[in-house]
């Protein structure tokens, strides 16, 4: 099918493209009116996501109200974790729970491996609804987290400023995790060529977790598996998003993938000196930043805008949209990113 | 009082030593059996910072124990936001909570700017008690938390993955934050002072928080306040440790202290290529690689050593131990560098 916005495309396969296209992590869900209503209406977050319909329904909200160029699947990364056999829970106002997590070799024998579509289905059956819905309006982002923050959320079972269980089974019991990690990643490949099938036009990988590693773990068992999802999935373009190691850009450069997600503490001109132009670059505002005045938050952008130059960059923010972000502010950086004019044109 | 065990001081101020000097963040607390029998028998964390008999005790535990080169006061960063009337529960399992908030200018202006001893006076007795049943045997280290990360906490009330209402502020309400800022830093200048005059021999600031901030945000709402902090305390070397600003150590080194605390996710190497040869620099072994075996311990300890260099280095982790690391790996940690030989002498 056709896709009569794919400047998001272009923007991620180097394509010149007439201006920067602009979509938000996390631009699905608590920040839209829309969504908190359908919320009050039909249940818990999970329950949104495993209903193909309704997970349709909220991510082609951003879409409608904020004109967007890219529709982000509604889904979490943990689907592929549940699908694996370890459940997960969302405990309203504390995050994720999990009841059992992964310590021991016994409890990674009770996993599978992902190669069928249960467990996955009704996130797939979303893409194909949301493909049809679009009728190639905008390309559909799908996602998957990365081996090392599936594992982080696995062992730790909930959310954690260190996530020291994940970090200690990597030294006391490295072939154990690897073990593991080689699961996920096997699981995920097969998820994404699943989404890929039913009209992912391209995928983004969370590593949200990946700066808890010292560089020596992230090069060990991180990145390595990153590469075999981006070797495996020469579908569509793969943006690469690992939170918290912008040490590490040169390796992350390296990596088959088309873009590079930056989050909001690294400098945009800083990392193109480091790496050079050969991929794309997306980010890369404080989603705090949101919280300011319009003013101050469309100078931001611009600057913003500037600072990656004006090609090979895809317009987002440094992470997911906090909560309770104005909806005005969001529409001021959308509407600053489309209304920016390239000064070299 | 002479120190007969200065390896400390002297590679805090670029003195040639004949060995690393070595001390561990949280090595006063629950890594140690015979504080975790204090505890069960005097109650919770808070009553033994708040009794200097106790606190002194369990200061020296380590010393005892594990044999290191200085003396850390045990104590909580956030006895100073106690001190401003903001006061603070560790709830067991969860970590720290704060019955209320700082908000709004109203909040604020409940506060007060600590300037004398009431709400200080256990710690600053305990450190006199350490002093004294030390003898000089080696320095007494005392420290306060840089005043973003206590901002931070104060705004958010716990411990959070990304302490968003605090940057929330910072961007929404500027000068709000600029004033409870200052705040911080006048009482913790005025906490620093009475710490070395009760007897620390070298104070660090513990800025934990820093790596959530925008570049931007940290050289506009962090770095000038510790810089405050750094030019007041004239009496004692200061060790600055901002966790997770990898990126910001060139601006790191142009503040007035005299070593610079690098968490495990930063290469010795190329921050001494970054910054030159002027600062000593501390750390930065990843927690959780004491969870390892002390084969691996001994090797990656080594290696960190050789990283670093054979002077102007204080041997410590890249961030607090972890609870419940073995007894035996931190001693093998701490045996290494003790026995670490300068290759080139």
């Amino acid at each position: 099918m056709e896709i009569k916005n794919d400047l998001l495309l272009r923007a991620a396969t180097g394509v010149t493209t007439e201006r920067v296209p602009v979509w938000m992590m996390r631009q699905a869900g608590r920040i839209l009116p829309q969504y908190r209503a359908l919320r009050a209406k039909m249940g818990s977050f999970k329950t949104l996501v495993k209903q193909p319909e309704l997970a349709c329904e909220v991510t082609i909200q951003p879409i409608d109200e904020l004109a967007v160029d890219g529709a982000v699947i509604f889904s979490d990364i943990l689907v592929i974790s549940e699908a694996m056999h370890l459940d997960y829970e969302i405990i309203g106002g504390k995050g994720v729970y999990f009841p059992k997590t992964v310590a021991t070799k016994q409890d990674i024998d009770q996993l599978e491996v992902v190669n069928d579509l249960e467990g996955i289905a009704y996130t797939i059956e979303a893409i194909k609804l949301v493909k049809r819905e679009l009728a190639g309006k905008i390309p559909v982002i799908g996602f998957a987290g990365c081996p090392w923050t599936l594992f982080a959320y696995m062992t730790e079972g909930k959310g954690s400023k260190t996530f020291s269980k994940g970090r200690k089974m990597l030294y006391q019991a490295p072939e154990m995790a690897h073990e593991l990690l080689e699961m996920i990643t096997q699981s995920t490949i097969f998820y994404l060529k699943e989404q890929i099938k039913a009209g992912a036009d391209i995928v983004q990988l969370f590593d949200s977790h990946a700066g808890m590693l010292s560089p020596k773990l992230f090069h060990h068992f991180a990145l390595p598996y990153i590469r075999k999802i981006c070797e495996s999935i020469t579908e569509v373009p793969i943006i690469v998003f690992a939170k918290g190691v912008g040490y590490a850009i040169e390796s992350l450069n390296e990596l088959p993938c088309q873009v590079l997600g930056l989050d909001w503490t690294m400098s945009p001109q800083n990392v193109r000196q480091r790496i050079g132009s050969s991929k794309s670059l997306q980010g890369n505002l404080d989603p705090c930043l949101l919280y300011a005045n319009p003013t101050y938050i469309k100078k931001a952008t611009t600057n913003m805008l500037d600072a990656f130059g004006y090609q090979k960059h895809i317009a987002n923010l440094g992470h997911g949209l906090e909560p309770d972000t104005p909806l005005d502010n969001i529409k001021c950086f959308v509407d600053t990113v489309k209304e920016y004019q390239f000064a070299v044109m």
